[in-house]
């Protein structure tokens, strides 16, 4: 154990804070609790049927998103992805949102109205409430907050930390996309800003922008893993990065891993886009890209015919015991450790903005 | 039906603003929800015995809290009793909070360690779990926002909606404080920007200064009510301002009501800070100031006996017909219509911060 006290965020970082914050509450003070801090969304047995599922996240301008690129019902859809995708993390179902807001003056009625339109179309696509919030001003800034609760069959719910030495490692869908579509709307942006008569080029980039502003939390998954009767033995959303969050995984479970890069789930466009026009290898964006909002499982060795050729999910490894490490076999058979280069937006955020 | 369309949210104001997010939300989704937008929690069916409750509350800097005056624990204490109140509000036991900050570059580990040593101590106090988070940058200031979960047995949960004639206003503990407290620590602050050399005077400030930083929720209310076998027929918390919260109770219920000013629980230093020290009327201050956290509920008129002389429970007035209006008796027996001049912090911040 560690004597060190740290002083700076920065230098222990989103992660680390939070097990500054753990160790403050070794404690459970009600029988309800079953996992508080530490995994998607925080479990309670309030039920002889089904777990409650809760999880709140923050989306907060300059960090989170920029309004420069982000129309508001994009936003407001966005945010409830963010947290709906929580849920679907535990396998579970959402139920009801609270959507809270602090606006800083710049904000009309209309501006808040069309936030919340797009909270409603996520709503809808979802099926479930908005069931509260709180609208507050705000010093400078658009801080959204929102929490999910849902809800989790017993013999369903699935940890980060159930995964096991053989399992194979799942990705839904394809990653690296939203990030790609960050830099392009980074560079329209400069280009804007430099040359504000320019005409913003978007054309032929329409899935990588809605990759990056309309995420869909994954509750098709869901819900075709209960009719496969499969339980995941672990599971994640990709908010961070594929490293980082499978990181997650392997710590949580106690295991290690490797992943192959030629089985990388990766489009075409985000490849050619990463490769081409910002000279970045589509295996790094792959790896550390970070929310695409796809979920990352784990699944025993017998399920796998059933995701062989799937087109929604691919196989991309398999969990080892935890010394045998956690790794990348490259196209050309080399290994790679993986580290977690994820999208902290927290720390990045930090350091670029920390007094010298 | 106005078809006036708003544009500046000041000029709806907050309430104003949740109307108009309803209508976008007209139809439930889920049947487990029971009451979404619009009471202290939301409220779920999702379990045969108990109604679920979940309630989401932001405290920002410089709008809810200044840091000059307000001490990192004490605003974590805070944060999770604002949010406890408002499941009190409801009649039921809270389980659970999410505590999620948003931090700008002032911010150290040991300051959110501070900060979360209040939570912790507030956790303790209400017999809860701190259960997840969420930690992010900010570009400038401090942002908290708190989720609550709780539970209530189904024939206990109380609404605002459930006041009818002749039911009994009740308030707990005394009402006021908490607002000059806000006044002596606004003063003080003048004094220390004009001359930092000065010396803060707060000595015989303690009880007004507490209830400002550290307000309880009034959970105890809440078990003896459930000892006393008694369920008010409508319950809210006064956050806003004794008015500005019994016509929410009024509006929900559809009732009248009358309270006399010579009924009100007014503690002696309130009375005589706010008289003397900053020359307002102690009616007006118990009446707006809001931020004490305190309960209102109503009860059918034979409990009455109950409360009479309760050292923590004041009856203040009596619920009416709608017809008959809502307003006060003052102590020289005139008649004054309630307004609802509550501490609107979102209104007022935006008047005093809108570009002109």
């Amino acid at each position: 154990m560690s004597k060190k006290e740290y002083i700076n965020i920065e230098e222990i970082g989103e992660f680390g804070l939070i097990e500054e914050i753990k160790k403050l509450f070794p404690d459970k003070k009600r029988q309800e609790t079953v996992v508080g801090i530490g995994d998607d969304a925080a479990v309670l047995n309030m039920n002889d049927q089904f777990l409650t599922l809760l999880s709140t996240d923050n989306l907060n301008e300059e960090v989170h998103f920029d309004l420069f690129y982000t129309p508001l019902k994009h936003l407001g859809f966005k945010s409830v992805s963010v947290s709906a995708s929580d849920i679907c993390a535990m396998n579970g179902e959402p139920i009801g949102v609270t959507v809270g807001i602090a606006l800083d003056s710049r904000f009309t009625v209309p501006m808040v109205k069309e936030f919340y339109e797009g909270v409603r179309i996520a709503c809808n696509k979802y099926g479930i409430d908005l069931i509260g919030g709180d609208t507050t001003g705000s010093y400078k800034g658009l801080f959204i907050n929102t929490s999910i609760i849902g809800k989790v069959e017993k013999d369903r719910v699935t940890y980060r930390s159930g995964a096991g030495p053989g399992d194979l490692i799942c990705v839904t869908g394809d990653l690296g996309g939203a990030y790609v579509g960050l830099l392009i709307m980074q560079r329209e942006k400069e280009v804007h800003m430099e040359a504000p008569q320019a005409t913003i080029k978007l054309e032929g980039y329409e899935y990588l922008i809605e990759r990056l502003l309309k995420p869909e939390a994954r509750l098709d998954v869901v819900r075709m893993l209960r009719e496969l009767d499969v339980v995941p033995s672990a599971m994640i959303d990709i908010s961070d990065g594929l490293a980082s969050d499978l990181l997650h995984i392997c710590a949580a479970s106690n295991v290690g891993c490797v992943i192959y890069e030629e089985k990388f789930p990766i489009d075409p466009i985000v490849y050619r886009t990463a490769l081409l026009e910002f000279n970045l290898n589509p295996t790094t964006v792959f790896l550390s890209g970070g929310e695409d909002y796809e979920l990352l499982f784990t699944i025993p060795e017998r399920y796998g015919d059933l995701f062989e050729n799937h087109p929604d999910i691919t196989i991309i490894g398999k969990i080892l015991p935890k010394e045998e490490g956690t790794y990348m076999i490259s196209k050309s058979g080399n290994k790679y450790e993986l580290t977690a280069q994820g999208w902290d937006a927290f720390r990045k955020y930090l350091r670029e903005n920390s007094n010298p």
